[in-house]
């Protein structure tokens, strides 16, 4: 069964390899015939080998779930890096796994030090393993397969970010065409607006496709500061903030349940803290820029690029105070809403994280009081406030693993800290040297595989991983 | 009520104060007399009038053993600052503070550049602030009170470190008298096997007190490598380690309740966690030392002195490997047990976490199977281990807003970060600037008084100091 599930993603991936094909044959670049050819030829023929047969026992479980997600997902970005080492533009095997990897988890961490001399095809599908991580492979799968409904919930909340994964409909494959619909729309909305900001076509399709997976790879050294143009970072600002929003939310709009819309706590409380940032760093760097609307400009789009856990940057920010450093840090932790394709701890189980703390204060206060934990007005089960509470452990735990054996490379204990926290939480740059500027390429071949399995436990929030791991042992 | 117990031990460290008089007095110091008499007098008088009449009304709930806690605790170490200012040998008033507060709440970390200039009496009390700290201020009250016994259960819950505080006999004044007799003869043993090794008297008394609250305070610059001799490493590093240890456990040896100590499974993973990361040290550092046995040397002294949040050092750490520095930066914040003098997250807490994090995979595997998190063989209960994780969920928010403001300070993220870490542990060093050579003194007023509280919070586990002020707001 979990081999079924495996072969379905590997011909979806396929077949989306097809479009850097097509890419390549405009811009007439004779190597993606086997750059792309070749993984497209492997992916094909395991498919065709594990699909040949539909598993008579369709019995399936969570563990089942989250282990053929975990497994997929490794496999795929196994395959996924193929083509850069193939066309020779990244030679080194774990080089090109790392770029894969930090594509599809929608990291956006990059090892290469000259993004702009590779070839367009290659950049495409840089950018494209974005959009397909963005909103979850499996996902994808999902809205096409329309099978067996009981068993395929169980993956859609392996794959999907957040503490609770909300039905929008009865059947789960529905819920993810309907989910996908939203995504490719916004995505195409947002790339005709770039188009229409005098943004090169194959731009706006690369960049459109990075901002939907709020992933931040880019096809310039110097991200979207290239353009340097204010409509153009102002469209991107607002596309990832909209990504970066729970997806359940633009189909209450779209059924017209305005209400479900407009309630939503968690939605309130991010744009909260996006426009309270804003403000804040507009006046903490107000002196370093001539004026008032340059810094606003900065501010805002670095807030958002930050707390969606993008990438982007228009600005060095290390340059910039150190409050306004460590407040974008510590957005970068909070993340954005749960069921978004945004990176981080996700602003709802922040919320409840919080929530507990000041109820377990009212606790020892007075031991015989009884308080609950509510969110949008409605009691939140116990079991999910044990979840975020040991999600947070969890977390804590391998990030501490993670440092450990990151600090075998020559890094300080600071650096190696920042690498592993932006890994984690799917960010892409760190402070110091790992900051927007990369610095990733130096890494020996132990940290990137360390990181790389960072990226994967902080994409699919650690559970599937484990579980993968854990069920290969019995 | 509240103040009747902060009179009870204004009138306990009035006493103390008269100690270092006695130590002024033997080596000649004329300026005790004001310096310390000031204090004493200021003590006595609030002691006097706020213990005139004892409250009719006796009630006493958490909340008020919280508060009255937490109100003592900044009291005392307003008051225990004005000997070195009225001395004269920290003039800034806010510098003291944290001196003192460093010392009560057994951090370590000192905001003075020549302390071996310092007088003989104020080096003394700097000392004597651990081991008073160390046990905490109210138990010593608690032990001399021996009053109505229904409330004083709360005031040594809020005071004493570790998720849970076991009672020893059934009248908690009488547990109180034990827990500091052990303390005591400890200290008294200390003192003399290093008076055995050749150290003057007067440096055995200090570096006892000191060790005895696992503090760090020395009286030389470069600390315990000040004597380079093995046999008061080994005796000042086997002490530290015995004072990590939680206390109840002595006193279950005493009434011969063998059992019930060895089969402690905090202790057994604490001096697992000793002897491997000695061992893992050890061979990381070996090639810079010229022989094993100086390898194992430092790296057990090391060990013992960050696992128990100490903080002497004979090594420079900030030379060796990155390694070796993230493994004792984690040891830092595991801690050493619940129950004892030492700082960090406690052992205890750790293994409930880990636990729990454990038993929500397996629960999410499958949601039917019941899993109970279990420590010594018995289920732990759930208000405890919901205590643990809101208390990390509290520890982590609290970081981030005094990272947030010690942020305006003109440091870098890492060193902030490092900062606000090594004072909520109760450690006393960090990593680059604020290494175990201080770097405390630099910092401005707000950062002072920031990192005061968060070394107040760290000591108090947070709940007594939140509970102080959200008290004062109603």
């Amino acid at each position: 069964m979990i081999f079924y599930i495996m072969g379905q993603i590997c011909k979806v991936v396929g077949f989306a390899m097809l479009l850097p094909i097509i890419v390549g044959a405009i811009y007439g670049e004779s190597h993606v015939v086997t750059s792309f050819g070749i993984p497209f030829l492997i992916l094909m023929i395991f498919s065709i080998i594990s699909t040949v047969k539909r598993p008579s026992d369709k019995s399936f479980f969570s563990t089942e779930g989250f282990v053929s997600v975990a497994a997929s997902w490794i496999m795929v970005s196994a395959v996924g890096a193929l083509p850069f080492v193939i066309s020779g533009e990244i030679p080194n095997y774990i080089t090109a796994l790392f770029e894969t990897v930090s594509g599809f988890t929608t990291t956006g961490a990059t090892a290469l030090t000259d993004i702009e001399s590779m070839s367009r095809s290659c950049l495409f599908w840089r950018a494209f393993t974005h959009w397909l991580g963005g909103m979850g492979i499996l996902m994808f799968v999902l809205a096409v397969m329309s099978s067996n409904d009981s068993r395929t919930m169980h993956m859609m909340r392996a794959e999907c970010a957040g503490p609770n994964v909300g039905r929008l409909v009865s059947k789960s494959s529905v819920s993810a065409r309907i989910l996908y619909g939203i995504y490719m729309s916004l995505t195409v909305a947002e790339a005709i607006l770039l188009f229409c900001g005098g943004m090169p076509l194959y731009d706006c399709i690369i960049h459109s496709c990075s901002s939907a997976g709020t992933g931040g790879f880019s096809i310039y050294g110097d991200s979207i500061g290239h353009y340097d143009s204010l409509y153009i970072e102002m469209v991107i600002a607002a596309f990832i903030l909209l990504f970066g929003v729970n997806f359940n939310l633009y189909y209450y709009l779209i059924i017209r349940k305005f209400s479900m819309t407009f309630k939503n706590e968690e939605v309130k409380v991010y744009f909260g803290l996006i426009i309270t940032a804003t403000a804040v760093i507009t006046l903490n760097i107000m002196h370093l820029y001539s004026s008032f609307g340059s810094a606003l400009r900065h501010s805002f789009f670095m807030v958002s690029s930050t707390i969606t856990s993008t990438g982007f940057a228009t600005a060095d920010i290390t340059q910039w105070p150190g409050f306004s450093q460590t407040l974008l840090l510590l957005l970068m932790f909070v993340g954005s809403c749960a069921g978004s394709t945004g990176g981080g701890m996700k602003v709802a189980r922040i919320m409840i994280l919080f929530k507990t703390g000041i109820k377990e204060l009212k606790y020892i206060a007075n031991p015989r009081a009884v308080v609950t934990v509510k969110m949008d007005g409605k009691p939140v089960e116990k079991a999910v406030v044990r979840g975020a509470l040991s999600y947070m452990v969890l977390f804590m735990l391998l990030m501490a693993i993670s440092l450990l054996i990151v600090s075998f490379d020559k890094y300080s204990i600071e650096e190696s800290a920042s690498a592993v926290i932006t890994c984690m939480n799917n960010i892409g740059f760190g402070v110091g040297r790992f900051g927007p500027n990369g610095g990733f390429s130096e890494t020996t071949v132990l940290t990137k595989l360390v990181l790389c399995a960072d990226m994967l436990l902080g994409r699919l929030e650690i559970y599937p991983i484990i579980m993968l791991f854990a069920s290969k042992k019995r």
